[in-house]
């Protein structure tokens, strides 16, 4: 039997609280202005990818959540592959020249490859799974062909995917520096602060329910830039400022200062949105609702004790520190109770009692400050909120033993659907 | 029997194209840009007012709807009574400084006055009465007070009242000039064009249901001001260049430019709110679905046939040329299906048969292409529409006979409600 070249990894989902919207190179995925990210627990949500070389491999397949994909169709998965190939032709170039025996120079830039990547959490959850995604498949690129796996080359390499995935490449707090130049190679991610830096801080993820589909990103972002009169200025005087006090703001752990700008860009980032021609909207009523709530909680704290940001799209990520996120999930689970398609995930550790027992969810409100609240604010019909996950920060992507590799000895997917 | 001294008029609505938010001095509601509005018909919508002054009243008194209101509650109204009072004194001493004998200078500015107001649309439409409420009050006054005429001094009154009134001053197509001087004497409105100027432009009210209480515009916009980091782009630079462009549209009756100009203001306005801390929302998940489907529109019609505006709430005005409202109509009362409780308002002169049998509406698509844009709209729960009203562009306020009169000869409201 011979060797077997694999690699098997998990990527992590990222959050931005500055967002990425907005591109000056499309085809390199350089982006008009820089963004910060925290990175989520790869133990609630996360992608793993295994990825095989072999010379007997006719050519380069894929398969997603168990259904092959046609790679030739999509760009950017042949873009990404071509410059982890490269690198990898570059490096058993320079190992040969350097005098390395032949037989030690495995030529896997030469073979096919199979990759098999599965999500731990449905599509269907709404929640975007192109940064995870990518970010596993560079991963797991870099781990078989060896590559240098120093933070700027494979993060350069992740953007060229998706570009939010340069992001995932790390755990905790991640800026992605826009760069300047036109060859892209100062624009890549960077870890402001570690998964361990602020163990505090968590997230509570609100997936609204919505019958519509919205506009993608990738189209949106460029209709903004074309025809917003509004975000040059977003671009040139607000993005920067901004990135500066969300850093120091990390740094001190000061979530006041890190909750306000988080809201102040999501809000920003859906105001671009709606000020391109014609508009884009992510948002709908529930999430207006959510905005609203948070806002009323902020309001009888007497301080900014949690923080919402919105992607493209209704979901509602909440950023809170443990403290205060009890009440506050006591108070979400009142205002949008369950219905029997609801999901709770308190996939935390240390996750409250409240999670424990779900049929009690939207019953209890420990304090009357946020029973209060909660009358205030009504219920909202059951279901209007499908999916409540509740998590933390995390790491950085991880390097798994062959025993988790998702193809079988063949090659082929070990949990194909057809 | 002594001489009476009364005037009754009726003073129209208006909806902007390019939006008033912002105000850089809030005593003398100074807005921070200019605006442009389409004054709508008074046929349809409209406040008539009767004010009448006598040495018999005990105090100056305000009749609401049939609902008497305490004038002392209101700044803004005794501001406007006051300065139209004092522009009365002025008169009445200058009369008699030029020799005028002294029994025909009547002391008017020295009696109380009762005021009496009703609007022709219930509040409960959701359109905004204060704009025709105080162009009302304030033509009233001037008639009554035999001030000047003159095109910016009554309009410089109405702003003090309620800035948007300063528009509903003038028929037609409507600026108002922001001015720079700090006493605000050169912020007033001017017409742009008079109602005959663009006969086939027709206006389209659609009232959307909505529970949630807004914040008021008045303090709305002074939040937008202080704390949207966009909103100084829109005032320095995108408004002026609108001001100009929407000016020759009009003048060329250029529906095009005029639409994109409308919808894009419209959506900047909703932008900056957005932008603001806390945010502001007006626009529900139904305001968004009439975007959607006016956009669908244009694109089905190869060119931009209707353009949506909407304000401080979720109701929707459409602009379209008389050629393409019958289809729109059709459009949009088969997605926004009626209920019971809708109202259907064909006050234009010309209706259309579709109008005037309100059982088919929502059935009838006449033609395929429009048939075709339905279906793929697809078909709201009915009642999310709740009131279409159908008006065109009319002229400004209107001086009634005696015989119009709201109040009875002892000064009281003929249809008091107590």
């Amino acid at each position: 039997m011979s060797a077997k070249y694999e690699a098997t990894v998990t990527a992590p989902v990222n959050i931005a609280v500055i967002k990425y919207w907005g591109k000056r190179d499309s085809a390199l995925i350089l982006p008009t202005n820089s963004s910060l990210s925290v990175t989520l627990s790869q133990d609630h949500l996360s992608t793993r990818t295994t990825i095989r070389a072999s010379p007997d491999f006719g050519k380069d397949r894929l398969w997603l959540n168990g259904v092959e994909e046609d790679i030739a169709a999509s760009k950017r998965l042949i873009n990404s592959i071509t410059t982890a190939r490269n690198l990898r032709a570059a490096l058993e170039q320079k190992l040969l020249s350097e005098g390395a025996p032949a037989e030690t120079v495995v030529p896997l830039s030469k073979w096919s490859l199979h990759v098999c990547s599965e999500n731990n959490f449905p599509t269907a959850a709404g929640l975007a799974s192109s940064a995870s995604g990518y970010a596993a498949l560079v991963k797991a690129l870099g781990v078989l062909f060896d590559l240098p796996q120093s933070t700027s080359d494979l993060s350069r390499v992740a953007r060229v995917g998706s570009g939010s995935a340069c992001r995932s490449m790390f755990g905790g707090f991640v800026a992605w520096q826009a760069g300047v130049s036109d060859d892209g190679h100062d624009s890549f991610a960077v870890q402001v602060a570690d998964r361990q830096h602020w163990p505090e801080l968590q997230a509570l993820i609100l997936v609204a329910s919505d019958k519509k589909k919205a506009i993608s990103s990738t189209a949106g972002m460029q209709t903004t830039v074309e025809t917003s009169e509004l975000f040059a200025e977003r671009v040139r005087s607000v993005v920067p400022k901004r990135m500066e006090a969300m850093q120091r703001a990390i740094a001190e752990r000061d979530f006041g200062t890190f909750a306000e700008i988080t809201m102040r860009d999501s809000n920003q980032f859906h105001a671009v949105c709606l000020d391109t021609y014609p508009p884009i909207s992510y948002m709908n009523d529930i999430s207006r609702s959510i905005v609203s709530l948070v806002h009323a909680f902020n309001a009888a704290r007497g301080r900014v004790a949690a923080a919402y940001t919105y992607d493209a799209g209704p979901n509602a990520v909440i950023y809170a520190l443990k403290d205060d996120m009890r009440d506050l999930v006591e108070l979400v689970t009142y205002c949008f109770p369950r219905d029997d398609s609801t999901l709770l995930e308190a996939f935390y550790p240390n996750s409250f009692a409240i999670f424990d027992s779900a049929d009690q969810v939207g019953q209890r409100l420990t304090r009357p400050e946020v029973a209060q609240l909660a009358e205030t604010a009504g219920k909202f019909p059951p279901g209007s909120v499908r999916r409540i996950i509740h998590t933390e920060v995390g790491d950085g992507p991880r390097v798994l033993p062959d025993s988790e590799s998702l193809l079988n000895d063949a090659g082929m997917p070990k949990h194909a659907k057809e």
